[in-house]
């Protein structure tokens, strides 16, 4: 009986996100679903990111997290319209947490939708959102086994960043056995160092995004 | 509908793990239940406490883990009991694996038992083990804003490791906040910082380790 509840739900959320694509391919908006553990660094990659970017394109950002607000009160300081979605414990987000969260924004007439979803390496990446493309970020101090570990979300990301690179002179941790595994389960992702702190890979990975996102507007509907 | 099976799933798994909880209290066996983010830096921790109490008591261990049988291999390396539990991909372990898990054991009689959960902030605090103690590691390279977006596996530890202490100096990290915040959720639990690398803190956590394992050894069935 579980198992038949749980295709329901996934049958449930991905036809709310096939409209959702489809609305985005309308307006040409580029998605993307920001993945990582807690304290990968998503929230500090994303107001890098939405500094360079800002006032290039039109953005918003849709923040998942359990209970808090702060890190939509981190990017709404950056002038950038987010909608804060709070999931009372549940560790994923939903494509009807996205649909409704669509319509708390003025304008969601976007160039770049970005969503951040709750800190987890395992329900998030079982729920499409109708996004584009998964963007995953795995921190230098998380060990070595973490691809392995959890194949699913590597598997699935069009870009995986392995991010805090600046502490790799203090770490014990062996990044080609890391990009190894990670190539051997996604043999076509972009795999990318990236460090907030020095801005190492930053470069790459606006050069990534930019590309996404002008392929996504100059797309036929 | 949903909520009521989930209801259903906890009662069930609490009645599972409430008779495993009795029989360790006949046993004399004390049982923690270690919890953290991905990379948090569970295994090594228990790798370390292993090396310092291994020979003094009799030692088990259940790795929990999505796919692989990795942290087992890396217990049973330095001569202790350990049986992999996978959760093909759930994000938690509940009861009924446990009880399963110890039937694989020769000799299930410890005086520790250690039960490493998937690495996870949600839902493995919301499944009782039948455990004395729940341990959780957050690492300083998480970020200082997880007890505030984890709250729960926060509230409900008896002991809370902030790993990584060796890493302290080459991040931006306000630790007093984090201990703050830690102690506003959980005001009776025991705060430490660790360091593997530097063994900072492991004589304070060994030291509380043995004080519950004497103590549930001695306390009246």
């Amino acid at each position: 009986m579980e198992i038949n509840i749980q295709t329901q739900i996934w049958e449930e959320n991905d036809k709310i996100a096939e409209q959702m694509s489809k609305k985005w391919r309308a307006q040409g908006t580029f998605v993307f679903n920001l993945l990582g553990s807690p304290g990968a660094g998503k929230t500090t990659f994303l107001e890098t990111t939405l500094d360079i970017l800002k006032g290039k394109y039109r953005i918003g950002v849709i923040e998942g997290d359990l209970f808090t607000a702060q890190d939509a009160q981190r990017i709404e300081a950056k002038g950038i319209p987010a909608v804060q979605v709070n999931t009372s414990g549940g560790c994923h987000l939903d494509s009807g947490m996205i649909k409704d969260a669509l319509e708390r924004f003025d304008n969601p007439e976007f160039d770049l939708l970005i969503i951040e979803n709750v800190g987890n390496l395992v329900c998030p990446a079982e729920f499409f959102l109708g996004e584009d493309a998964k963007v995953t970020l795995l921190s230098v101090t998380e060990g070595e086994d973490k691809p392995l570990k959890y194949p699913l979300i590597f598997k699935e990301s069009s870009f995986i960043g392995i991010t805090k690179s600046d502490l790799l002179p203090y770490l014990k941790y062996d990044l080609s056995k890391v990009e190894k595994d990670l190539r051997d389960l996604n043999p076509k992702g972009t795999i990318q160092k990236i460090s907030s702190q020095t801005q190492e890979g930053m470069q790459e990975w606006i050069q990534w995004l930019t590309d996404q996102i002008d392929k996504k507007k100059s797309e036929p509907v």
